[in-house]
């Protein structure tokens, strides 16, 4: 009988599509997260833009089909008919993303969707899309306070002890939003009567904490440097109360890394700080 | 009467969520790319999990709506159903992202949603969380041939000359996919009589060639270092013509960068490597 995870239900799921299969991923995973008893393998097949394509992927399904002597669950954005009636033959149960919500956007906009007139829509290459490289390369240039002196074009500046999580953070918040993210660790000389480094007082205002658990920061670091004060636990704890009273005498809103994701500490930081997404 | 963009009509969209707001920020982009002709106003509104926020909510769409003229799109991904019904009372046009697919998806997984059970539904830090951390690691430890001695560990070696795009796409793979990305850049020094270094020899199996359109190159080179010799058309077109026919020679198999965003060429290389995302 059913005891534990190694219990769970084995379902295959596909997210197919005629571009990247980002959109058909990201919502699909939504949708499967929402069943917690079943286990699911999860297979991307991204540029399906051909018929024969489409029937190799017809046999990837009928092999899973087999082997979980249950349906596949299918999640697409395809928009050639052709392509999706061959999809559509598989032993897999389609849950066709599109065409559900397009036909009411359609009669609220009161215009034909591309999708509808069975043109495939890949993404250009916008302005947007150049501030996002541009923002990567600031974080990458003004990650762990390689220079200061770019603060004034900085969104945002995290500030925290080394290994909080600073540096994915900036990077995600640039890749996905388009946010200019710097980074400034505060390092085990600032300790002793930790004070406001002077090149980020003229920054306040965009100054973000990020602080973590001792113990998980002292498991992070030990990863890096292995049996060295550095990664001590006493060194850690030492470290994280200091920054937590550094940025509560200083006012500055903070987070705590612990156990949120990347995703996560990003979003629940651009809404403390009121930066709104740049958007593709 | 309407001659160009600047007559587009506009139209705002809302992406609501009790969460991080990115399964609705992403269908929602996907559905509103689909409509060409219509200029959209896009802000995400995350961690609406109280009456409160959702109240604050109504105000800036109606607000909108005034100011549009029209409805105001709305996409959402909430659960709790005192929070929807405050959405629902604005005068947005409400998409209900998760409900229209959970009904049939229950049914064919015979299993009822936390969703409909009324449970919010946070991504948890996994096993799959803390691989991408790794990797994003990984990939700014290995970027641009700071290190090759652990090109043993890595899933796949970006190669290509300085600027076309390599960093963005190993940081992309590592975030999104937890695929460990390295990268060696093509430099100048290596140009005439071009051969494959000694380091990437061993790993000519995980080599994936980036190049770009040499004028673009060159302006992105300008940005950095203006006037330079490395900036000039005539360097840019030299080098990217012989690491083109590099990596025709060595079969190593490339893609041009220049008409593609880096979610396009990550899932394009993924797709030509074999190799499989590993999924949240």
């Amino acid at each position: 009988m059913p005891t534990g995870p190694q219990d769970m239900t084995n379902r295959t799921a596909f997210f197919i599509s005629d571009g990247t299969g980002i959109t058909a991923e990201t919502l699909g995973q939504s949708l499967l997260a929402q069943f917690e008893n079943i286990h699911f393998t999860k297979l991307t097949r991204p540029y399906i833009d051909t018929p024969e394509k489409a029937k190799a992927i017809v046999q990837q399904i009928n092999a899973a089909a087999a082997k979980d002597g249950a349906r596949p669950i299918i999640f697409d954005t395809l928009v050639n008919q052709e392509i999706r009636d061959i999809i559509a033959s598989s032993q897999g149960f389609m849950v066709d993303i599109l065409s559900s919500f397009l036909a009411p956007l359609e009669h609220e906009l009161k215009e034909r969707s591309s999708y509808s007139v069975g043109k495939s829509h890949a993404i250009g290459l916008n302005s947007n899309y150049a501030d996002r490289i541009a923002a990567v390369n600031f974080a990458l240039d003004n990650d762990d306070g390689a220079r200061t002196h770019y603060y004034n074009k900085a969104d945002i500046i995290l500030v925290g002890v080394s290994r909080s999580g600073k540096t994915p953070t900036c990077l995600y918040m640039a890749m996905q939003f388009g946010i200019r993210a710097a980074n400034y660790p505060l390092t085990e000389e600032d300790m002793e009567n930790l004070r406001l480094p002077s090149s980020l007082q003229p920054h306040r205002h965009k100054l973000f904490g990020l602080t973590i658990d001792s113990e998980r920061l002292s498991n992070i670091r030990h990863e890096r440097k292995p049996d060295s004060r550095y990664s001590s636990y006493a060194q850690c704890e030492f470290e994280v109360r200091e920054v937590e009273k550094l940025f509560k005498r200083e006012n500055i809103k903070y987070i705590d890394s612990t156990h949120f994701s990347v995703e996560e500490i990003s979003a629940r930081i651009l809404v403390e700080m009121g930066i709104e997404r740049r958007l593709k």
